[in-house]
C-alpha cells in the first residue's frame, strides 16, 4: 500500500479522509449520489423471492468491477503453511462441491437514515440478498496447506483496487483461523446455479455465512494465512462501530436481525408513499440474522406503538431468511407499518439504533408509509407466490 | 385512470404534482435517493463489454416491479383491427424469431447533471447498456390483426402500476403505427439468451431499436390500436423537452449521440477521481446514437478545448454501440478527459445542452477527472478485452 500524495492539488485533496465524513444536511451530495448510482439495493418487492433474481441481490464495490481472464487466474493459498498451494478454476471446480442458501447484507444498510448521516454509500435499508452458492469448503483446502501451529488468522485478498482514506491498496479482509475453518465457508464460484457475475466475484468469491457484506471477499485470488492480527485499512480502521472517526470501536462481524416488509399496494412514483384501498391486506416479507434462527417477527400498523406476531413460514437453511406474513385489516386513514425480527441469541431488532461514525449496523425497524384511501387505489396483492 | 385524493392529509401532500419540481440546491433529496437507490446505472466500467451483462445493464421502473404468473399471463391486441388476437406466451415463441443487439438508455440519463436539477430519478450520466434481444417481430403480429385504415397508433400497456403527477395509472405508452411496424421493432422475451428477469420486463417487453427507453415498455399485456394521438401521462406531459411545467413542449423520441469511456486508473471510493501514473493510457469506451451510425468520436484530454479523433471499432449492429478508443500519453498533472461522439444524421454531441423542466435528453460531453500521479499508482489498463 502507498500513501497517495496529497500535494498534488485541488483534485486530489477531496479524496477521503480529507472531505468532512459527515454530511452538514439532511440532503445527498453528488460524490453520495455518485456511489449510490453504481451500488443498487435490492427494490423490496423482490422479498417475494425465495432466491433473490440475479441483478436484484446488492451490490457494494469499493472500487471498479475488475475484468479477470480465467485462463490466467489462479487462487493461491500461502503464508504460515506447510505447503503453499496455487489453484486453476477447473482445479477448483473438481473439489467437493456444495451449494447453499446464503442471505448477504452490507454492514452500512440504513446508512442514509443516520442523522447526521455518514459520508459513504448512502444505503437507506434495502442492502441484501439472499442467493444460492455453490463451490468448494474453504475448510479443506486450508487443512490441504497444513498450517503452522503459529498461524492465528486467514487474509482474503480481491483483485479490486483503488484508494480509499487516502491509501492505495487492494481490498483486502481477515477471518481468525477459527472462523476461516467454519464448515458453512465457502469459495463460490456459482451464483443461483450459474457462473459468477461480473459484479458479484467472477471467478471465485468468499462466502461466510452471517457475516456482513465485507467479510464476502469477491475476486478472490489470494489467501494467506498470518501469525499476528491483520490491520489492514478494510480491517481496521474501516468496518467498526465507533462514537467518531477518533476511537477505533468495535470491529463488525456477524449481521445484527433485520425484517422488512414487501411494501404494500402501489406507490407514487417519486414519494414511494404507498396507497391502497380499505380491506384485507397480506403483509409479508422476510427476516434473518446472523447471530441465530429468527423465532420471531412482530408487525405494527400504529408506527411502532402496537405490536402483533407475524406467522412465520419455514427456514430453508440455517443462513437464509425466514418468510412471514400478518393479515392486516385497513381501514381508512394514514399508517406507518414497521416489522421487527428477533433471533434464537436473544437479539431483538431496535426501534432506534445508537449512532456511529461510520454508519454501521443501523438495524433500526423499517417504517413504511401508507395512505388507504377510499376506494380510489384498488388493494394490490404485493406479491405473487 | 383514477385522480388520488388530495384531501387525505399531510402524507398525501407530498406525492409529486404538489412537490417542487426543481432542487432548491446542488444537493439530493432523500425522495431522490429511494429512486436512486432502486433504478441502479450500468458501472462505467462495463463499458468494455460488447453485451452488457445482466444486473449492471441500466433500469428504471417507476413503480415496482410486477409478479407475473406466466401461465395465466397473455398478451392481447385489440382496438381498430379486424381481428382481435390473443396470446400465450408459448404461442409468440412459436412465432418466426429474431435477435438483435440493441442499446437502450433512459431519456432522463444526465439529469442530475442540470442545474437546478429537475426532481426525478437522479441520473449522472450511466444510464444505458447494450443487450441482445431476442423475441418476434412486431410487425407481423400487427399484420395478423389486419389494423382498419382508420387505425393512427398503436398504445402499449404494461402490468407495472402506481401514482405519478397524482394519477393512478398502469405503464402506457403509444407508437404511432407507421413507426410500430419498422421491420427492427421486437416483442422480447430473452435478453442475453436468457429468459427476461422480473426487472427487465419478464414475461415480454417491446424493443423499438433507436428510442429512449420510456418507449421499451416492459410487462407488456395489451396492444391496443387507436385512431387518435394517444394522451397517457407517460405520453403526455410526460417525456417531453418543455423550458417549464407550463409548456409542452416537444416529444422526447429517438437517442441522441452520446460518447462514454472507461474512466481510466483507479479510483478514490468516495470522491471516484481517478488515479493513474505517467506513461501511454489506452482510452476506450462506446459511442451510440438513435438517429444514424456513428462516424466520429473525438476525445480531449484538456476539459473540451483540444479534441482528437479516436479509432472507430465496427459497429456489430445498426442499434448498438460503437466501440472506440484512443492511445493517451499521460505526463503527470491533473486533467478532465472528455469524448464527444457525432452520428451520420449529422448530430453532434454538445459541449452543455439547454436546460429543460423534467431534464430530459442531457447529452452534453463526459468529463472525468484524472491525476496523474508521480509513480505512486500504476497505470492500470482500464479494461480487459
Amino acid at each position: 500500500m502507498a500513501e497517495v500524495s496529497k500535494a498534488e492539488g485541488g483534485m486530489a485533496a477531496d479524496i477521503q479522509g480529507l472531505t468532512p465524513r459527515v454530511a452538514s444536511g439532511p440532503d445527498i451530495s453528488i460524490e453520495e449520489l455518485q456511489l449510490a448510482a453504481r451500488n443498487h439495493s435490492m427494490p423490496l418487492e423482490a422479498l417475494r423471492y425465495d432466491i433473490t433474481p440475479v441483478g436484484m441481490h446488492y451490490l457494494l464495490i469499493h472500487w471498479d468491477i475488475p475484468s479477470v481472464d480465467p485462463a490466467g487466474w489462479r487462487l493461491t493459498l500461502g503464508g504460515s503453511v506447510s505447503e503453499q498451494l496455487s489453484l486453476t478454476l477447473a482445479d477448483l471446480k473438481g473439489l467437493p462441491k456444495v451449494s447453499s442458501q446464503v442471505t448477504l447484507e452490507c454492514a452500512g444498510n440504513g446508512r442514509a437514515l443516520f442523522t447526521p448521516r455518514p459520508v459513504s454509500q448512502p444505503w437507506l435499508l434495502e442492502a441484501v440478498g439472499n442467493a444460492e452458492w455453490t463451490g468448494t469448503p474453504l475448510r479443506a483446502l486450508i487443512e490441504a496447506a497444513r498450517p503452522l501451529a503459529r498461524a492465528a488468522e486467514v487474509v482474503f485478498t480481491g483483485l479490486d483496487r483503488g484508494v480509499q482514506g487516502g491509501i492505495e491498496q487492494q481490498y483486502e479482509r481477515s477471518l481468525s483461523l477459527t472462523e476461516a475453518s467454519r464448515a458453512e465457508a465457502l469459495l463460490a464460484y456459482e451464483m443461483n446455479g450459474l457462473p459468477l457475475t461480473p459484479q458479484h466475484g467472477f471467478p471465485l468469491r468468499l462466502v461466510v455465512p452471517g457475516w456482513y457484506g465485507m467479510a464476502q471477499v469477491k475476486w478472490l485470488h489470494s489467501i494467506t494465512l498470518v501469525d499476528e492480527p491483520f490491520r489492514g485499512y478494510q480491517q481496521e480502521p474501516a468496518y467498526h462501530v465507533a462514537s467518531s472517526d477518533e476511537d477505533l470501536g468495535n470491529p463488525v462481524t456477524r449481521i445484527l436481525p433485520r425484517s422488512l416488509m414487501v411494501p404494500p399496494g402501489i406507490p407514487d412514483f417519486i414519494s414511494r408513499i404507498r396507497y391502497l384501498s380499505p380491506g384485507s391486506c397480506v403483509l409479508e416479507g422476510r427476516a434473518w440474522s446472523g447471530h441465530g434462527h429468527i423465532n420471531q417477527v412482530r408487525v405494527s400498523t400504529g408506527g411502532g406503538l402496537d405490536w402483533a406476531n407475524a406467522e412465520l413460514g419455514p427456514q430453508v437453511s440455517e443462513f437464509s431468511w425466514r418468510p412471514w406474513r400478518y393479515v392486516w385489516h385497513a381501514e381508512a386513514g394514514e399508517y406507518e407499518l414497521c416489522c421487527r425480527a428477533a433471533d434464537s441469541a436473544g437479539n431483538i431488532q431496535p426501534l432506534t439504533t445508537e449512532w456511529n461514525a461510520q454508519g454501521m449496523c443501523n438495524n433500526a425497524v423499517q417504517r413504511v408509509r401508507v395512505v388507504v384511501g377510499t376506494g380510489v387505489v384498488p388493494v394490490q396483492s404485493p406479491a405473487g407466490p
